[in-house]
């Protein structure tokens, strides 16, 4: 699976898990909602940059976003 | 720490313990050798996806390449 898809699954996994609409993250990692919309549908090459404020509006580590493993719950911390 | 220092002191970490020249990399993982000593200086923001192609050059996975965790050693798969 290519990376931007893998990006993409965790993503939206991460943003249910944390009960957050698109318009909620996107406020918190002051990131356009739209540009998360296609980053979750795997559009963009997004940099390590948006990847970290990402992780940090989520509250999860940057390793978690771009992991293979499925993981059915994200860890918190 | 800034993700790019991050994936700055990850990416030399992983290479060193592979035993590779940046040369040797940028052959491999089809980058720029200048790039990789640009990346490993902290001073671009890399994209997924050429932290997907280094990772997987280094036989890795992209996580460890991005995680914050200090690890003295990188795991082999």
């Amino acid at each position: 699976m290519e990376i931007r898809e893998v990006f993409a699954r965790n993503l939206r996994t991460a943003r249910l898990a944390k009960g957050l609409s698109q318009e909620e993250l996107a406020h918190r990692a002051d990131i356009d909602r739209t540009y998360i919309s296609s980053l979750e549908r795997g559009v963009y090459n997004a940099s390590i940059d948006v990847v970290d404020r990402l992780a940090k509006a989520l509250e999860i580590e940057v390793a978690e976003l771009l992991s293979r493993k499925k993981s059915g719950t994200i860890k918190r911390h």
